[in-house]
């Protein structure tokens, strides 16, 4: 089977030009078949706040009523992909922007209401990567923004973690994956002030030790729980790395 | 040669809910390859507002400083692309939203400063058809917003009647092509405010004389430029028409 990087941006990495700069030309020097799941959260905050629409996270999640899903959709489908989009073409990556409406990529469903209302925030479904496939085959690189559908015309607002993830694992019927989780850090450290704490090798007994102890913490669990379930679901490789090491696959890989 | 269909529909019908409804219905009675290209001024021009950058227009023509390229690239490429997409899917039609950025589908350059400057506009140069080929022939459909890019990282925003006619003028290559301009009328009319009297067939020295005559007035004047251009280019027919007619063909006709 062929490889293929897949590889998540969150955070401010896409959200400046320098560093979304940076992070394409390190990106360019990936070989072989690839693909960009990327964020936008702070992008959809400032926006949101210039319209007076008031931004409502929970445990770190956005709460996503009728008038933030149009933010985001704005933003994650239209003013962050179309930048990295036109990114890549300039250092003759030929890109192809996309949400999971697009080609029907990924059907999700409406977050059922429990302690918390999230609004219009999906959870995934289904994969069709059909005419991904199709398109990575042709040397295409898709860019997929945050955002599924319900294939019943409603836009839902979705984790780029588990995006990436669920592509990872769809597309690993098809192709060897490698899955980097790209953010500030050099990788999961011991101590969250010391870049030199990283752990290079991670598995799940050790990552509950960690979690136990409150070694990791918060925001890195989500995360960590989507790429132990996409190894276990035959992603070759999980990497969390930042944008300076996607090339040489230094960091913190699970195993 | 297998048949295509493009479909440019902007003003109002795709940015209320109600009448984009309206229009998918009849697009998806169409029968065979299509594709379809949209506007989505109204928005832009609302959410600027919103986001307090003022609107200027000269002769009909948004210009596009970097503020309001950030809006259209919004607006077109998300919020107004990715509804169509999610509406499309809905109806079983298997869609994807592009821009002219992605898949390098059409390449412009910046509009140089003569008398008016338009900022971020781009007059296309070039059109790359290959994978836009391929999708439409896995039954794909195109949904294309009006921005384009010059190859170096810069998005621009472009004329989506032209882009129509210049996407039916490359695919002429290879479908033949029905080109449909979908407005609020049922043609082009002799008199704006009788909509019994449809010219049911222009020819360019009719066209012609209307002009002088002052009966086709500003707005129709570049949209038929564009008309007559893909038919000479190869272009199999050209309709003007409204949404409730698209899959009668009722309109006008350029012969």
């Amino acid at each position: 089977m062929d490889r293929l990087t897949i590889i998540k941006v969150g955070g401010k990495v896409v959200e400046e030009p320098e560093s979304l700069n940076a992070l394409l030309d390190q990106f360019r020097k990936i070989s072989g078949n690839k693909l960009l799941v990327h964020g936008g959260g702070r992008t959809a905050t400032e926006i949101a706040k210039r319209l007076g629409i008031e931004t409502k996270m929970v445990d770190g999640r956005r709460i996503t009523d009728a008038d933030m899903l149009e933010v985001v959709t704005m933003v994650y489908g239209g003013l962050v992909n179309k930048k990295i989009v036109a990114g890549l073409q300039a250092r003759d990556m030929n890109a192809v922007g996309l949400t999971g409406a697009d080609l029907g990529l990924i059907k999700a469903h409406k977050r059922p209401v429990q302690d918390v209302d999230y609004g219009f925030v999906g959870d995934v479904d289904d994969v069709n990567a059909r005419e991904l496939r199709m398109l990575i085959e042709e040397n295409v690189i898709p860019v997929v923004a945050p955002l599924t559908h319900d294939a019943r015309g409603q836009l839902l607002n979705t984790n780029a973690d588990t995006i990436a993830s669920e592509l990872a694992i769809e597309l690993s019927n098809y192709f060897k994956v490698y899955l980097f989780y790209c953010f500030e850090k050099r990788g999961v450290l011991t101590d969250p002030n010391d870049e030199s704490s990283v752990i290079y090798d991670l598995d799940y007994k050790l990552f509950d030790q960690y979690k136990t102890e409150g070694v990791i913490s918060e925001g890195m669990i989500p995360k960590l729980d989507n790429g132990f379930r996409a190894k276990a679901k035959g992603v070759q490789e999980i990497l969390i790395t930042n944008p300076e090491n996607i090339a040489t696959g230094r960091g913190t890989r699970l195993t």
